[in-house]
């Protein structure tokens, strides 16, 4: 690896972090140039613009988010105990992978949302992603018997999302410390429901 | 009311507009003073500062959400129908009470979460203020008889509120035309399970 790959991995490291406190948009080129004792100029050399960070920012979260939950939870058995493992990591991620301010997603959200433009579109593109990763879990679940055939898959993955972002708001902004317990008893809930076959949980018609 | 109130409240409906769409850090007394067409000095005479803008901002909207959610909600009937009536109307508010960026206080809540101060302060008032009128509503309608006595009020509101921003995230961030039906599926399971006592919807022990 070359000395500028290093530092530009130094500064995609630090503005992650950051960026989980202040938001993507608080990345500007000139505050990673204080902090990290390096010349603006260079920075633009890596980087280009302030919309390029934010969206290297993402990607090099979205590798952390792979190495930390997708790719262990995946390597567990088809089915409820897949499903389980992206759960509990998804909890977890924020302290495996330090993100002081809470999920990075999470935050970039409700920034972006109104933003058109690449991080935008980025963001976008990953969430679908998690989502579908969260609705194939269930596909798969449902293939090896563990969930009835009428569960619905992205109906799933949306209550499941939901129920992570509920607990982010209750956690992070509310410091309720029943927050996880909560969102556990949601969680099982849910599998208890699409094991069933539940109305309500089943495919709309 | 004065000719200085009728100012504080347009600079207020304008401030409250804005940030559902750039966030209250993009609050800036300057940019009010530009789009509104008033003296920086002016303004300052009427919020002192940035952060007392904040605060009157968020209290504002609480206001307007009192207005056309809680008001209108809590004439209904006690029980499920009034908690259906928080649900429905909580969905509609950002059309009801026009926030181009979609609900403020979710915006805020991921924007303010690592910001301590009288702002975040506020919007944690808020925020639990909307839990337990949810939590009181769960109460009300076990009392009536429409929901099991086992149902778990603090459980069901963080559940609902899950729910809520799961449909924010989807119909915003993606949006996902399915979105708000989904919302409504799940809403109705968590009641028919809230109504059955089912483990999983009922007090943890």
């Amino acid at each position: 690896m070359s000395r500028g790959d290093d530092t530009r991995l130094a500064v995609l490291e630090h503005a992650f972090s950051l960026a989980s406190q202040v938001g993507l948009d608080g990345l500007t080129i000139g505050r990673l140039a204080d902090d990290l004792e390096l010349s603006k100029s260079g920075l633009f050399g890596h980087f280009q613009s302030k919309e390029a960070l934010q969206v290297q920012v993402l990607r090099h979260a979205a590798d952390k988010f792979v190495d930390a939950v997708l790719r262990p939870a995946l390597k567990a058995p088809r089915g409820e105990a897949r499903l389980r493992q992206l759960f509990e990591r998804w909890l977890d991620w924020p302290r495996m992978v330090p993100q002081p301010g809470g999920c990075i997603f999470v935050a970039a959200a409700t920034e972006l949302d109104d933003k058109p433009g690449p991080a935008r579109d980025v963001l976008v593109e990953l969430q679908r992603d998690w989502l579908e990763v969260l609705a194939n879990a269930v596909r798969t679940a449902i293939g090896v018997g563990d969930l009835h055939a009428s569960a619905d898959p992205e109906q799933f993955a949306q209550d499941v999302y939901g129920i992570m972002l509920g607990c982010h708001h209750a956690s992070r902004l509310l410091r309720d410390p029943k927050a996880v317990q909560r969102a556990r008893v949601a969680f099982e809930a849910a599998l208890t429901a699409a094991r069933a076959g539940k109305p309500g949980r089943t495919r709309a018609h």
